[in-house]
């Protein structure tokens, strides 16, 4: 990629944060109200601090940070960089104040502009821009989804602007049948790619019939109605204690108001639309409608194999795949190796991408991971039928 | 008290709850780091809220609520008047803004300041405004320690511009002698308290000696070092489990660094004053500190009994009395009620004030209390020869 | 005490802890199904851990320990003696046996005997081997307590052959009247007496009128069926807390079955028997049954001066007095200090003694202590008005 | 299977059981120090409960069960039966005493061998058998690990007469290659399996070199003094907070005593064996150790493909496979299908068997599972190179 372009990519990417979060209010970005759902102030200076401490540090002349003690607020997890704030605290930390994030932010455009003018840009340092920007195009969708808990779980059910630029597609359900065979994996376009999607492989599959569509919440009603969140029988072991535990009965943001159901989005509480793919359900609750509806979802090989076919874009797709490494992948070294390899235990694949995913920022191969029970994510359930 | 002289206090009152958030970054009204710390902004909401609801609704023609949720956002534990926001989550609430809050209460007062005019104030109704005052002043000293929990526990160590405007005295200590005999306790003069004031009884006391100063910073960091914080036959058997669990090792907002003890205020984090009096103890501490000195606490009377003797204002003191009711103290019937009497169990009476009480907010008689292990208000040790 | 005298006490006593674990299976020697509740087994081992430690080791010439673990594994909570076993983890100790823990036990007898037969004891020593006795009929009403735990929360409800000797009396209630005045409290007679109970010392009391009797599980059940446990204005903010999150509705070991309150006791589950004291009911429970009744508990010192005028023995009976130090209270030095003054922080006094309390150890002065949600013991409510 | 020979497996496996635990004290078969681990008496029971709730209830004319509540005690998970014990409080139910759980195999016993000597067994009757014994199989293995972590976690380290029949094999290591291609994965043989082993399906693998041997103590001490614990980059971000929470630093039963490894087995605490195959490590330490050799450990199709040229049966060997349902694979209806089919989440894979799994119960198709940070089991390491 050319320094132009590279340019280029960066002041738009870097804008597009800022867009997210331009009809905040200040209060907006402080609180954590789950150790999963990080302050939106943070997200926006971590991913400062990302340039920062992998390009600039090491690479700008002289570079003079913009304040000592922000690696140690800012860094989210890269355990080998040394200590770091304690993940479930992010929320009580009141300074920086917004302003100054957003001053951090600007400072480090300002040098990293000034480096991608000046430097010749060596292959691996280009390779670790690009990086950094995939890595702020997730936080981008992060902070929508965050943003969406810390509002959505206010008793105001406030709105607000934050306009998603897709739409759920409509489309007649058919299901879609592949032939039993070898199939080859893995990213094999140009461009960017996460390591985790490296490593082309073969796999075999039998055949199997996939569904067109997503499940609507018109058919996610008639699950909860005939009783699906109280039969055992329909459940993983651990997700009826959850479940249980919890007092979960509907997705996440539903609310049954009067008898009708409502949902919260960034329009405030609203009827539920039926033909829209259900959302904010966890891989508990999809494998739970799967078996009731006597189908199961599908593996993230059958998905990739399949994706050609299939209208995709509306909600991350949560497979019957668990999170671990392809044959033959290899972390990096140092810090960057973080990035995926240590994930790749306890969580389950998602394919796809969702009305919040950032333009650009999806590819076939691509493999989003959660734990089974997350919900606070845009993952809707694709069927496959047995 | 007349009607104007109330209006007086009422601004004055309300005015001095602003003067103490002026300095305040809108993040830091955000969040509650811990159950016992509110965010500020919930306190500036909660004591227009009393206001609202036990002046303005029964009284004020055809009142018109500011808004309709901010009762169950900003009742505090007024049980019987209905659902409220779960306690310890406070601090996910961006909404209201700040500004929002602000407005509530510019919008609370002016109906309190028509009202106070328009009105002929019965004597009932005075007292009650009286009592939202005193609750108001109650708030601000707690609005002083949240503020200072908030900013104390960010590893920036963020100054502000907030004055105590009261200092520690200096004295010579000595110790003053209380003969053996009854005594009537209880408030006794014209004007306001609490009900857990009233009730004049009388107690017997043998015959004590008290000190006339507070236990200093370098008296305590002796205790440190002659290893007061390991010598299990010091502290009670569920202070010990508390300390281990915690880490504890010196009072809150204490740093050791580069072997020199630092401490947390308002202007930053500071080398330790050494005649200051120790502050942010627990009354586990105290009760240490005092057997490790072969001395004891006070009890609440033996310290209303001495008061007149001593200098006090530094710090709320902990005294070895449990907080129970007085002879014959009878709760007021409905929501007031809940003011005092629901905390009469497994907490410990603290007697004087402290540099962040509101002015005009002591009384001899005032019975503070905290459990045993808090440490975020100004607390400090007196001792009492056993 | 003579020696002759002492060896007797021995003896009678020994056996008394004997004879209340007769009929237990060997199983029900073993587990500690919540923190308070200790395995059986356990109080058999720790109550000749206390004469081995005390005693033998000091005085004995040449003692030889049974078992050189045996003191880490049943040193209950005297930290000054070094390590010992989680106090939570008691019942995973299938090791040593019963079988193994009985032979202790008549090791320790047979050198105790020999001890005492030959030395001439001095008035120390007796007196602390008084104190083991003591110590050993506490543990005997808490061996009581512990089995009926266990046995209680089986879903099998087995009964045992366990006698209670003492019976609930049956009087009619009158209240007594006591004029205001200063009174004598702490222990005055000869003999044995704890060191909290002493210190002579004066207190002030007002008039009051105590009843003669204890509230009766008849007067509870029409606290239960008026609603007590859900009118929030009848409880401490902290039991309100507590009764919720536990879902406690009525006193531990109550069943309704079919319309019907039944009590487990060591006959088994049976009706309740509606003129009996009410039992196993918190110091929460207490209070708001008094405060529904529009009366008060008595506070230990108001027991204590009535004393005399009732009749007592059946329920441990909670005052609303918290357990602090009297006035001059100071600790014995070494271990044995740790026996009661490392508690007098957060409980409450109970006064009286129940009928799972051993002959001869009861005394008007004597002060027992527990947390205020304490409902395992044989705990009642007397009232006083107000 | 004939009925004779279904008669002699029957005795055979029953009688296996009891001799297992023929050296236990009584006491030892109560206590569940960890939700993982039950009681001995529980396991004794419920295999029974077994055999009385699927076979005898509903095809032994007018059985008469044994006891009506014991279904409730006994039934493990079978959340389709109804209401069961909770899981964590098993080891609180001192009754029915050991004793009486044997008269209830012995009771089971009786009945199930008339059913047998009388009864035309059908096919679907003589599998559904034939699964309990698989299942009484299973929870032998158990409970010879759980009188382990019983017995392992009692500071007097008891030893026990519990003969463990199979040895760790000794052999040259050497990397044994397969290589690509398609393989037949799943139950191909006649006789009995679990219904996750069924649906066999193709899968492709790449070439890959396996050891023939397990990973060793030796080699395992030498990860532990080369830092191995202490090394961020070397662990999954979920096991490096669970390792760090937990305190572990080696595997589960080490202790180091003047600088020399012992490791606690039914002989007691013994000086580690270095040859031995390293047992009771995680999935996360088994990656780790993987990740610090560089190399990984198998896949499950891996290992089935591989498993006639390994050398197996000491430890149960984690692969690097979640536990997933293979293509077509199907819960069977009711109960039984709650076998299996409900745990298929958040768990990982082991393959082989170890040297407590009762003899004729392993299958190269087995799959064993559990959760990643599970280390009770004699669990081992085996390693594949990238």
């Amino acid at each position: 990629m050319d320094s132009n372009t590279l340019i280029l990519q960066y002041q738009t990417i870097r804008a597009h944060t800022h867009s997210i979060c331009q009809s905040l209010a200040t209060e907006d970005y402080v609180p954590q109200p789950i150790s999963d759902v990080s302050p939106p102030k943070w997200h926006l200076a971590h991913t400062s601090w990302f340039f920062e401490e992998f390009i600039l540090k090491p690479h700008y002349p002289q570079y003079k940070m913009f304040h000592e003690k922000y690696g140690f607020l800012f860094n989210s997890y890269y355990q080998t960089i040394g200590e770091y704030t304690n993940r479930a605290e992010r929320g009580f930390l009141t300074r920086p104040t917004v302003a100054e994030v957003y001053q951090y932010r600007h400072y480090v455009d300002e040098h990293m502009l000034t480096l991608l003018n000046k430097l010749e840009l060596t292959t691996e340092l280009a390779k670790l821009i690009e990086l950094g920007l995939h890595h702020e195009q997730q936080h981008q969708e992060l902070l929508i989804t965050d943003i969406k808990y810390i509002l959505g779980h206010n008793p105001l059910f406030p709105s607000l602007e934050l306009a998603l630029t897709k739409n759920d597609p409509t489309a007649d359900q058919e299901y879609i049948a592949i032939a039993s065979g070898n199939y080859s994996i893995g990213f094999k376009e140009d461009g960017f790619c996460f390591d985790n999607e490296l490593a082309q492989h073969t796999v075999h599959l039998a055949a199997y019939e996939i569904s067109s569509t997503l499940v609507s919440n018109a058919e996610y009603i008639t699950f909860i109605e005939e009783g699906g969140y109280n039969r055992v029988e329909l459940w993983h072991d651990e997700a009826w204690y959850f479940i249980k535990q919890h007092n979960i009965t509907a997705p996440l943001y539903w609310h049954k108001i009067n008898n009708i159901w409502h949902v919260y989005s960034f329009s405030g509480l609203q009827p539920i639309k039926l033909t829209d793919a259900v959302c904010h359900v966890s891989y508990y609750e999809a494998t739970a409608f799967a078996q009731w509806r006597e189908q199961r979802l599908a593996t993230e090989f059958e998905w990739e194999v399949a994706a050609d076919k299939l209208t995709w874009g509306a909600r991350w797709e949560w497979t019957a795949s668990a999170y671990l490494p392809y044959p033959g992948y290899t972390k990096a070294s140092g810090a960057i190796g973080e990035y995926n390899g240590k994930f790749m235990v306890s969580q389950m694949v998602l394919r796809g991408s969702s009305i919040a995913t950032s333009p650009h920022h999806q590819r076939k191969s691509y493999r989003n991971f959660f734990y089974p029970k997350a919900r606070w994510q845009f993952t809707g359930i694709r069927l496959v039928k047995c």
